[in-house]
């Protein structure tokens, strides 16, 4: 069973979709998601305190910074603007593809677990999540 | 096929869970580990010379110093101790799933490779790894 | 249905098994690609501008230098050369194994996605990625 969750992001940030992925799967077995794209990433974050995503989100940005910083004169892939070498930074580090067993119709997330696509770029995309649920024959 | 693992940590560190894991897995097909938590995460490492694991922690806690060292002053989601939001980032940087094929009952691991729970928090915590195994049909 | 990819590598950078992957997967599942070894990574990334795969090899020499480069003069496991812990170290932080939905007998890769074995050691070594497809009953 496969499915395309489609996410128009605003820049800069991490959207859930742990809602919209949930109601998809059904029965027992293993989802599978793979983010279509080289400059954004997936990630199964806490989705309690939202200060753990801003802190993350300032994490990354002081690991990978903007290339018109001092300290990423050494990028030679900087025509499509600042941003763009590193999110394709970004998207090596953070995972392109996540794999969560389901059960009896539900996802095993942890208590404090959410689902997030992570945007690395300035400007809004569009942005494309290939889905895929195996069912158990038996299990 | 599922189950689910559980690891007593007993603070920061690497443990091993391969027996554990290999004893469980039968037949052919592609194993799933996915860990229920937002701050330990799952790695396959070099299991030979311990000295691999002291120095990925070493590296580790130098990537992402405790919430009490000044570089890293701008967290904001300290409440629940120094070793909380730094746990929470190096869950984003390392592997919250892994999949490995399993071929006659055996993981496809390499000679070297040992799989382990690494925990970010300094104190014991009890963690859940979610295991599925599909089963080939036919291969 | 599984197989094995080998690739010889000659030392550090990246190199690219879209097309040996592309023509081994068929019919509609998930591809999951684990890569045998503790010293190099699975990644996919952006295939158009080489630049791209030069930068994201220079952030990494950045990020994990040298054992010989005075900020990493921490390491311990250093008998088998400079380059050895430092590339345990980058694969811990980069992928061990890939996951991509397969519709129709062609992988779900973006438009700019290819995928490539990173080699973190300074010489040549035989490499080893263990291949496994599960094809949906019915989908």
């Amino acid at each position: 069973m496969q499915t395309t969750f489609t996410i128009t992001t605003s820049g800069l940030g991490l959207y859930e979709i742990t809602q919209e992925v949930s109601s998809w799967v059904r029965g027992s077995g293993v989802l599978t998601l793979f983010l279509c794209h080289t400059s954004a990433s997936l990630l199964i974050q806490e989705n309690a305190d939202p200060d753990v995503q801003t802190d993350l989100m300032a994490f990354f940005s002081r690991l990978v910074p903007s290339a018109d910083n001092p300290t990423m004169q050494f990028l030679t892939h900087t025509l499509e603007g600042p941003d763009d070498m590193p999110a394709h930074i970004k998207a090596a580090l953070l995972p392109v593809s996540l794999q969560i067993p389901v059960l009896g119709g539900r996802m095993r997330l942890g208590r404090w677990q959410g689902i997030y696509l992570m945007e690395h770029r300035n400007s809004s995309h569009r942005r494309e999540i290939a889905a895929h649920l195996s069912v158990d024959g038996t299990s």
